[in-house]
């Protein structure tokens, strides 16, 4: 009998093609089960909590795996990086039941967003955050963010509401905006998400942050369900998927 | 009449061979010439206050340039900027005096080293940080950084002693060592560093934090005044330049 693993894997999406496996382009999934091929002298699926866009970084993805070789947790940990460039890594490793499914079993995600808020963009900073040059008002976008926060219809927020076949409402458990110094981050937890609908709340929160729109008008624009060029996507380089919870989460 | 200008510049060392211009090697000050003459359409020497080694980061390199273009401060910077690439950015442009000179003018500099301590580096740091698995003693780091504070002959933590011309005593102002959760931080402040310094601190720093020295073993080390294999010099990845000081430097 295999036995399955659970593996929380940070990477640095800059050099890949985001984590799905695909034909003649570099994934993190695709990077994966290589190395899985490898360390244990068998192919085997690399099944994530879910996708992450081209070039979206992430502290805490998890995915499982189930492995024949018989290998303890700390060495399919050690035997996976020595494999793995160093771009992306495993940062633990945990036997599971097989009853545990990293994509099924999730209970909710939180992901962070940073944005970079200077006239310059300090270059070691500027693979892992988006970068706005105009001082952000954070008050304005803590106030737009409150109205996101909770179960809405997320359609106007989503880059292809036809996409998803358990429609488009979800619940956004948290959405906090904080500043430190040049950094405003934007810290996002909830349920489930919709196709690149963290990047477009972070598009509308910087717009609001801009002084372009009201966070007021967050309201209409979530009753609309319909999304228009008003809410732009934010660059995925300062996308984290940052933790994936199992069970029960945290009281937020 | 040129003008001169007080130049700050912040840069990722990772893809250069250090400040200095080399034939046949991609440096910071040669893109910085590169842009200067592409932008002011005639050559200048752009002068640091001093190299920084292959790999080396810099936060606050200050450089002075005389420019004959008609050009304001604002203009300089947004010119040099859309013109280098994004891993070197101009952070500030001031006039200055003739008489100002980034190097011999400067009368301090503070340098940081960072390090991961974890038992996996995170991929997003790794190009930031220096890596130690083992959980360092923080706290007989910060011993040893008390005996190496203040004005020594540092022969021993050079990495050649008789390049330096004007002798091998220094005054190392500050030198702080703090945790900030898997983060170690070396701030090391000065009037001046030798050849290789700051790494070779860190390198001892290191060795102490790992408890394969005695940070009293420091005392011996430094009045041995030579250079030996006691002592290494942590990997580049983890430097960066933080500041220079021209004038009065703050009380420490």
């Amino acid at each position: 009998m295999p036995q399955r693993f659970k593996l929380t894997i940070a990477y640095d999406g800059t050099a890949y093609s985001g984590w799905q496996i695909q034909p003649a382009h570099r994934t993190v999934q695709g990077e994966m089960e290589k190395a899985v091929q490898a360390l244990c002298q068998h192919s085997a699926r690399v099944e994530s909590s879910g996708r992450t866009d081209s070039g979206v970084h992430a502290r805490g993805q998890v995915a499982h795996v189930d492995i024949e070789a018989a290998l303890r947790p700390d060495q399919v940990l050690r035997g996976l990086n020595a494999l793995l460039n160093d771009d992306i890594r495993v940062m633990k490793v945990k036997p599971v039941a097989s009853s545990f499914h990293a994509r099924y079993s999730a209970t909710g995600k939180e992901y962070r967003y940073q944005i970079w808020n200077d006239r310059v963009l300090d270059p070691v900073h500027r693979l892992y955050c988006a970068w706005v040059r105009e001082r952000l008002d954070v008050e304005e976008m803590v106030r737009a963010a409150q109205i996101l926060q909770g179960y809405h219809d997320f359609a106007a927020f989503t880059a292809n509401p036809n996409r998803e076949i358990d429609g488009t409402a979800r619940t956004v458990s948290r959405l906090h905006v904080t500043r430190r110094g040049r950094l405003v981050v934007i810290r996002v937890e909830g349920d489930g998400f919709l196709y690149k609908m963290v990047r477009s709340l972070a598009g509308h929160l910087i717009r609001v942050g801009r002084g372009e729109v009201d966070a007021q008008a967050t309201r209409e624009i979530l009753a609309s369900k319909v999304r228009t060029a008003r809410v732009p996507t934010a660059p995925a380089n300062g996308l984290y998927l940052w933790k994936v919870y199992y069970g029960k989460r945290p009281a937020t």
